[in-house]
């Protein structure tokens, strides 16, 4: 029996392509070789990698130079942030402006570099999931070192002003983070024109391998070592490099890079059905912005039900879906992106991520929103929650 | 035509088993889902981690709950050395023993702390290479926090004390981390009986994939976190499970050390027969103890010669060997090991390096014998330093 029907939980972690795989397994089989190595084995490599750093430097418009392989998108971003702190420090700057609907691995280093004397401004996110430029604008300090913002949101997917901000950063002289782990592969992205001085991505969020990142981080801009040893990474980031990782991540990336119109236009068209088909279940919302989003994200809350449970029964009917993100599952607390957009507890609770694959078919949607009504429908009916808003205990929200 | 007739540098790394790919492909073509999802398909990934945490765990004596998966053995170092200095500092104890030949992941994250306000006493390793466990003992102070001393050398392969250090940390209530990524898989181990507290491992030594490690931290102890970001691994390293390394690690490991006296036996018979045999060549020493060593390491000083020249030579005859650590390559200066033991500076530019594998055979061993006669006395013939000694202009060293 298949483990399941429709993987629609592609914000989580997406398969491997082919591409990416065929790539990857001559440095396992058969150029073995530490790059860091003299001999000619390993000096192929070590052409392996450069070639692979070139080629992700081209697909998001910088530098070779520009780019060191990391671990994933969290090591990419917790460098990027401590980076652009010591530099902060250093010119007695210790302000940063960042936003609410972060993924954690900016937040919680925001938290951390808190406790160390930095002053953090978190700006809303709205209830369209999108952060204002004039509000960004108005927070700038004269102590600001660095604004975090990232690309397109990793529940909600809701897509930044990242050029807008990225301006402002330039013309103000402050450095430019983004998170762009789900934007990279998925939507055109170009580090020069859009002003970004850094730039975080993972491998395994557009069909590369789990275990592999990079940072972008522009000419001149001194990264901080989170990993300290070897002179990997130009002194950047010790450890051996992951030669296999890094190929099929690039392989990846310019394959997702090389159709992402045609992509984002098929998906955008199955998203916006789903969004259509699910909104017909009464009670219910999209949440963030329905055009500011990525192609694949489908979010939604539903009055009266356990997200939970809805998953367990999607599962049931081999949907493979999440609530919100991957990262925080196993927490009791509600996502801090559901309630900054302003969903109450309850309703938070009641959330439904879906984000479809580049092999999504109608046919995948509508069996997608048939069953989805089936299960609310179904939960609703043991919910007590529900049982009282129907009776009038209570106020409806969506 | 081959890359190489014999790879002897698999101290830099090693070739991944058939056994570790067989284990690892499912997960990246099969059951790729993510394993903090909570439908069927992504626990089937979490299900592998955990059983990968314990079959890990058991190789070295530890408990699953004992084992954070990292992104290699320099992630690993950094957070155990990080973490025992956060908990010292909080009980203000901010002094660690270490010694002169550790790797760079350890020696650069201590002169990190150094520079935070740390005092670190670098034992000597003497000309054998081993740290003496007296002069361990004299320098603990009230304030100690942290002994950090490798297991086994990666570049002249000498064996600590382990044990007795170990002990006496343990009665000294002295947290006691090692860096065993050259020894883990490659000798016996074990983390109870040795009273070892942290320890840190890297796949890509014992036949595993590149870009994935663990950290075994005793029960109790809090580890500070590297990656900030979301809960996997237990809150204490942030971003997705990389599954198929991880599956992988943990079959390479169960592997290598299901063997481990059998591989050790062979190994050290012909590390013994090259050891004897190079040591034919005039002008030569043995690096390190002879018998305190691991069974691969064969590491040689040749007064008079360039090691660069050495290894590019050898690699026209098709062995792969290095000069010393990998990570380190790149660097015109010498080794920090080789001078810490002794050697002075241009006898340890003319260091080499080789780490036989577990097919090696004692036809691969006296092809390297005469090879690296052949060579040695080949470019002592074009070398002005050489000729001088000859000459009687300054003396032989070894």
């Amino acid at each position: 029996m298949d483990l399941y029907k429709i993987y629609a939980d592609n914000a989580a972690t997406t398969k491997m392509s082919g591409a990416a795989i065929n790539a990857m397994m001559p440095y396992i089989t058969e150029y073995y070789g530490n790059p860091s190595s003299l001999y000619s084995f390993g000096q192929k490599a070590r052409e392996a990698v450069e070639a692979a750093r070139e080629s992700v430097a081209k697909c998001i418009g910088a530098q070779p130079r520009e780019i060191t392989f990391t671990s994933g998108g969290s090591e990419a971003d917790n460098q990027a942030i401590l980076s652009a702190a010591a530099l902060g420090r250093k010119s007695g700057k210790m302000h940063i402006i960042s936003d609410e609907i972060e993924h954690h691995a900016v937040l919680h280093t925001l938290k951390k570099l808190e406790k160390e004397g930095f002053s953090v401004t978190y700006l809303p996110a709205h209830s369209d999931g999108i952060v204002r430029v004039e509000e960004l604008e108005a927070a700038v300090r004269e102590d600001t070192c660095l604004v975090t913002i990232m690309y397109a949101n990793n529940e909600i997917g809701t897509i930044q002003p990242i050029k807008q901000i990225g301006e402002i950063c330039r013309n103000k002289k402050i450095l430019f983070h983004t998170d762009a782990v789900q934007a990279v592969g998925h939507i055109p992205l170009n580090v020069v024109s859009e002003y970004i001085d850094m730039l975080s991505a993972s491998a395994h969020k557009f069909h590369g391998p789990k275990g592999i990142g990079f940072l972008y981080a522009r000419k001149g801009i001194r990264l901080t070592n989170l990993i300290e040893g070897g002179a990997q990474e130009r002194g950047r980031r010790a450890g051996t490099e992951n030669v296999p990782a890094i190929v099929a991540m690039a392989a990846a990336l310019n394959e997702a890079v090389g159709h992402v119109g045609e992509y984002s236009n098929k998906a955008s068209a199955l998203r916006d059905r789903l969004i259509a088909g699910l909104s017909e279940i009464p009670h219910s919302a999209l949440n963030g912005d329905a055009v500011k989003r990525l192609p694949s994200n489908v979010s939604f809350c539903f009055e009266g039900i356990e997200g939970e449970s809805l998953l367990l029964l999607l599962d049931d009917k081999g949907i493979c879906a999440s609530s919100g993100s991957a990262c925080t599952s196993g927490s009791l607390d509600p996502s801090h992106v559901l309630l900054a957009i302003g969903r109450v507890h309850d309703v938070a609770h009641g959330s439904l991520r879906l984000t479809l694959g580049d092999d999504a078919t109608e046919e995948d949607v509508d069996y997608i929103i048939k069953s989805v009504k089936e299960v609310v429908e179904y939960l609703r009916g043991f919910s007590p929650v529900w049982r009282d808003l129907c009776n009038g205990k209570g106020k409806f929200i969506l």
